[in-house]
């Protein structure tokens, strides 16, 4: 496997596009993606209860296993817009589907933006023609670009692998920045590939790859009512179709969550207000529930967020992170690193040279390992620190 | 019952003292409160598995329900100090065992500020003297200053209330600003009373008043290693002594759970950074459970909390953190209110004059109200905004 260039139009047969049709301000807000045959898709999707008009209709549509478009706009998440707004997420649909003579229930849609204001769906059916007649192999990055909001720079990624004599592509585009959360954050993320894939093994590696990725990162513990992944295989790589055991899987696995935690990995470097890139593991937990209690403890920590921001090695948020966690615990077997430095040894403080600490916290990477010494378990979080920008920028997003 | 002025030497037979013993530079750090005779006494203390000593001095001392001092220390916290630091906590206790002529197990003791460094308890031990020579009745004010960390004003609150022909006082201080969150939040308080009552019933009280006062305030989600609320009841108002029900105990617990809710008021209101007072209540939920998780939900969203200091009334960050709480919810019946005026109804935009709501967060106290028609359990928190100074108060404690 190895990374290349592009993104969603790396794969054979896709082609995209975007275009501004006024929900923001001079800045691309609508995109669509396009297979030249039916591909075989499936979704992922936010585990909010308030759920979204477009996350309606992408379910219904992938119902059957089959879609051949993807249309998205920013500038407004299409959410507690009761009948209307679902009025409106299937008017998105069937607008691609007449342009493009397909199926309505082939085409998925997906929105993102502020929660609550009707959607000016005239906008963006007007704007589908511009759309459809600009649709290109070369528009990744305008597609990554259009799903912009707090986003400072476009997201996308594409990897190639072989299989037997077949050369397969994946390639993938993301937006979010906040609201990151695990099941999942205020993210959108759209892949597409050219294998040819029964759509049971696209279901089960699109799952597996999204809970060890997407569903491993926190910014600020809280989850849109918006956010999916969805993924297209269309078969022009006509390679052996790929079942849900053997080689075939694990290699395609393997290269689409590679795919899914480049992308989850940027989005973290995204951060709003972010300045530190933290990765948390938490390891020798009684249980894989534990691991991940305490992990997310440590990694939506307004203290421990704050502490990294500041520079300041102070593990004793950490500490006191894990010790709220509900993760079982014996203080006297607890040891903490901040990168390599040891600074808490069976419950007690390390003797730490300052220097190293201070070399330590002042870099943009940053790795806090917690070891609980209670069994086998282990998990890892990617999370940022909490600044002051994040307040700036959320403090006015909808005025 | 009525408020009166003082705090915890209001009661009879209680005095008090706070001194300089130098664990902070140039402001009081250590303090001491004395009942002239054994008193009931009881506690609750944090749910954090990593625990300070001097939280597990104090347990072990009230085991036998009695107590006739308290001191405590800001400045360091006592906590991942080992053996060392369980020693260092009972020499506190100790040191006023001596210099007061009283058992060391009748000495509950507390500590506050930095995890994770040794305890000089050289200069606790060598401000006994000052400390005990100074105990006055009038020095409550002192205690509550003493405890201080990045609290911006003392807490302390006193009630006066009859039973019978007797009339009985209840005082109290707290401090606490930021790590606060229920079961408990890095707060102490220390609540005397100068009511006869039995062992059982003021451990009752104290716990009913804790659960619906104290344990109901989030600032930021971070749960302490050192957190405590300790009663003294010296039985010095000569009442017939309070047992577990009748009407003697509820004017009890309700004076007492006054005093709570109006220290616990004090602490959202002294929140680090904090600009709004903000009480969450959620109503008509299907289960108290429910209630509850929707409620801190809410009020720990660090988007919620951001649009409250932008003065944002972006009620779609509420809906959101409803939706991912785990509450039981149909978007269609749910309501939600900022202040008094409906932005919710049946799951859809209502229709607000803009000129409302602005008025609404331009206000320090803002209550947001969800109604989520799924059955008949409430739930409220208390909480405050999340603001650029909280970040600023945070990223630098240690250093």
């Amino acid at each position: 496997m190895k990374k290349v260039k592009g993104g969603i139009t790396r794969p054979k047969g896709f082609f995209a596009s975007a275009t501004w049709c006024g929900l923001k301000r001079k800045r691309k807000d609508l995109c669509l993606i396009f297979s030249q045959v039916p591909a075989k898709a499936a979704g992922v999707f936010t585990s909010n209860k308030v759920v979204a008009a477009p996350v309606i209709v992408s379910k219904k549509n992938l119902a059957n296993g089959t879609a051949q478009a993807i249309i998205a706009n920013s500038g407004n998440a299409n959410c507690m817009t009761g009948k209307k707004g679902l009025d409106d997420a299937y008017k998105m649909a069937a607008s691609i589907a007449d342009a493009m003579a397909i199926k309505v229930s082939d085409v998925l849609v997906a929105s993102t933006g502020v929660i609550g204001r009707d959607l000016a769906v005239g906008k963006i059916t007007s704007a589908v023609d511009s759309l459809t007649s600009s649709l290109s192999a070369a528009s990744s990055t305008d597609v990554a670009k259009s799903l912009m909001t707090t986003d400072t720079v476009p997201k996308e990624v594409a990897v190639t692998f072989k299989l037997g004599s077949s050369v397969i592509s994946i390639g993938g585009v993301a937006k979010g920045a906040g609201m990151i959360h695990p099941d999942m954050a205020t993210m959108l993320s759209f892949i597409t590939t050219d294998a040819a894939i029964t759509g049971q093994a696209l279901k089960k590696a699109l799952k597996e790859s999204v809970d060890a990725t997407f569903n491993c990162i926190t910014i600020d513990g809280d989850t849109s009512t918006n956010d999916c992944v969805l993924i297209l295989a269309n078969g022009s790589a006509k390679n052996r179709s790929i079942g849900s055991r053997g080689k075939g899987y694990k290699a395609f696995t393997k290269a689409l969550s590679f795919v899914c935690a480049d992308l989850a990995e940027k989005i973290v470097r995204d951060a709003e207000g972010g300045t530190k890139f933290v990765s948390v593991n938490v390891k020798k937990a009684k249980s894989d529930a534990d691991a991940k209690k305490a992990a997310y403890a440590i990694a939506t920590s307004p203290l421990v967020k704050t502490a990294m921001y500041g520079r300041d090695p102070n593990w004793g948020r950490i500490a006191a992170a894990v010790g709220r966690s509900g993760a079982d615990l014996n203080v006297g077997r607890l040891d903490i690193y901040l990168g390599r430095a040891k600074v808490v040894s069976k419950g007690m403080p390390a003797k730490v040279a300052n220097g190293l600490l201070r070399n330590i916290v002042n870099k943009r990477d940053i790795d806090i390992t917690v070891i609980l010494n209670k069994g086998g378990s282990s998990a890892g979080v990617l999370t940022s620190d909490l600044s002051k920008k994040y307040i700036e920028i959320n403090a006015h997003y909808t005025t």
